[in-house]
């Protein structure tokens, strides 16, 4: 078993790098802060004894060799990066958890036939640099190391860059080793596990995803000596995309997610009338029937909606992925450790795209997932129990036993 | 009468300050830029052989003295400052023109009986820094001092220190001498002049405005994981205020204005539910009992979609003012200088508002308007002929030289 104290202190240890004031963490990937907990967590991976390497995208992987060293390693992890407000938890619980696991073995002198390795991913959350999950998909193969360097931020500044900036620039090769298994243990980010009174989440896939990009072109205008009749309001249009994305929502069943988290209005001067408005949509669900169903209901409201309010517009699609089923034999390695344990469990999907949804291209790979309170999750509230963080860990390192074996 | 080549060098070499690459103008009160303008102005006073003060507002006037130097001066001016995006004429024209008029009476020899000032208020567009006209507003006794100087911009920083870290908080006596007469030139920004061909507008006075800030909240969450119907989209409601003011704007009339012309959705995150999102609304309309009513249908809409979608809600008039009625007299001055000089004019009501219409309470003021065209402002498309230019700077000159009669 691990050591839930320690790894709650590690957490809480951890949640200091970008607290917020409201108990959360502001932690987005590749600043000064990301560095602070990149570096943190390197220190310790050291402590226990694993050797570190860092490849070209940033992602971190720490190594505790094998019996037979040569095999393909078990891997663990999760990401480091959080949303501009978000929790103490999402993502930095499955990396802390991996660590858990080393500091664990030691303690009671494990060795294991193959190496274990926990990864600390790159920009997950798709915060700053879009979309979610770069860098993990660029070790999966599902984009270009050239595409994943080049993505930008809202100031411009590229992955590349603020990657040498910060010194996390690494030249490890890119998915090699790949691992023999993968676990990525994280908080549920949905209210099921808690209302179930489950301590674990058998994560058996995730949902599919569509991500977007628009924009309405009008005319910036005065807003006291323009007539409303000859307005061209693109902050008008966007409202009614928002609009148009939300019923979108509600008419594809209770399963289906649809927001518009982001706007940008310019020159967003409250005595101009918007002359361009940029927004995001993104829709999720767990059939891709319904999503390109929900794709084509969007293309029809936006030409819809440009046409009624003479508006420019541009709408792209810049992610998506499918639903995905995660390795049968992982997720029973899973199963079998929480029913080992004793923990009560169910079989759930997860709504949330994860860096193990691209390794499970590339290796067999399965999550573990335990309740996070009230389902609130990217929010400075997001919290957990320390007695789930401990089960979650718990499940972790029996089902990576399982597969640590030659 | 003024020389038109040379007024129309001094607005393109001014121009040059803050230009963008669409031909606009990007020069928001109180930056560097904004420095760099005053800078040149009274740079350009000096040489036409004014005196310059500056009072604790940071406005500056340039005066030209008068034979009977003791008599209050007539005063010209307008604003150095620009929206985000704006045009190279809008608030500078009305400076520079002021400035060209003394240029004139300098090159004929010509000494008025009363001194004669140009004025450069401080940050009339309200863009960075709200409400609109706050300088002349405290100028004129609208607003007190401490009210002006601890205004903040978006980031925190007020007008005080923004005045200091420029150089232009000064030490001449506010609202003193106030003028016996003062007149602004500016662009109309609206499409009326030029459809009817006029050269010249009769500015009688200024419509009502209402302007609001609003923030709706709701609980920012996992836009993956977080069902429809467990939303609280403080994003969505924002859209839904958008809709409204629209529509209140419509149902008011054709003389109605309506507009929300920022946003700021937090934590603005594309797969976050936004937790919080701020708006603008501003109203105007030239009857004051049409603004009541438009008000009275904001605070029911507001107060509609906020119980509808489980949102909490904030919502305060920040600024207002009834409509105005510039001084019959110098509106007079305006007419007669435009007729004498054989200029086509209307009367005509403003539908922005003008620091003239501050300065409107304290002394007789009027305002001349030249046409802009297609009537663009607010815009870095924003553009007039020189032609007009030099028509409106030549019944400045006129209506000026009336009044510094003693
Ligand atoms: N786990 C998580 O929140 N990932 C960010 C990508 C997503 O929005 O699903
Ligand atoms: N003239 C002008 O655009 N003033 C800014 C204040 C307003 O929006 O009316």
């Amino acid at each position: 078993r691990v050591d839930g104290e320690r790894l709650w202190a590690s957490l809480m240890e951890m949640a200091r790098i970008g607290a917020t004031e409201k108990g959360g963490v502001s932690r987005l990937a590749l600043t000064d802060l990301d560095r602070e907990g990149r570096d943190l967590f390197v220190r310790w991976a050291r402590e226990a004894g694993c050797t570190v390497r860092v490849d070209p995208m940033g992602n971190i992987f720490a190594r505790r060799p094998g019996l037979r060293d040569g095999l393909a390693p078990v891997q663990m992890g999760s990401h480091g990066d959080s949303q501009p407000t978000g929790g103490r938890f999402d993502g930095i619980y499955g990396v802390l958890g991996g660590l858990e696991v080393v500091r664990a073995l030691n303690d009671h002198g494990v060795q294991t036939e193959r190496p274990i390795e926990v990864v600390n991913w790159t920009n997950e959350e798709g915060s700053r640099f879009a979309p979610a999950m770069i860098a993990s998909g660029v070790y999966a193969g599902v984009f270009d190391l050239d595409y994943g360097l080049s993505r930008t931020d809202a100031e411009g500044r590229t992955i590349g860059a603020e990657l040498e900036r910060i010194g996390y620039a690494g030249d490890a090769p890119l998915g090699a080793p790949l691992p023999h298994a993968a676990f990525e243990l994280h908080i549920e980010q949905g209210p099921v596990l808690e209302a179930e009174q489950k301590d674990i989440g058998v994560v058996t896939g995730g949902q599919g995803q569509r991500w977007y990009e628009g924009e309405l072109t009008g005319q910036s205008a005065h807003a006291g000596t323009t007539p409303m009749n000859r307005r061209k309001d693109a902050g008008l249009g966007v409202a009614r995309v928002i609009a148009a994305v939300h019923r979108i929502g509600l008419d594809h069943g209770p399963l289906a997610c649809a927001t518009v988290g982001q706007v940008a209005f310019h020159p967003n001067s409250r005595n101009v009338v918007p002359g361009r408005a940029a927004y995001t949509v993104e829709f999720r669900h767990p059939d891709d029937a319904v999503l390109d169903h929900m794709n084509a209901a969007l293309l029809a409201a936006v030409e819809e909606i440009a046409a009624e309010l003479s508006l420019g517009s541009s709408l792209k699609q810049i992610f998506s992925y499918a639903p995905i089923v995660f390795d049968a034999d992982c997720v029973g390695a899973v199963r079998r450790a929480a029913a080992a344990l004793g923990y009560s469990h169910r079989d759930i999907v997860s709504g949330a795209g994860h860096d193990a949804c691209y390794v499970n291209r590339v290796a067999p790979t399965a999550m573990v997932f335990v309740p996070c309170v009230d389902g609130i999750s990217h929010n400075e509230a997001e919290d957990i129990r320390q007695a789930w963080s401990t089960a979650g860990a718990n499940v972790l390192l029996h089902a990576v036993l399982e597969k640590s074996a030659a």
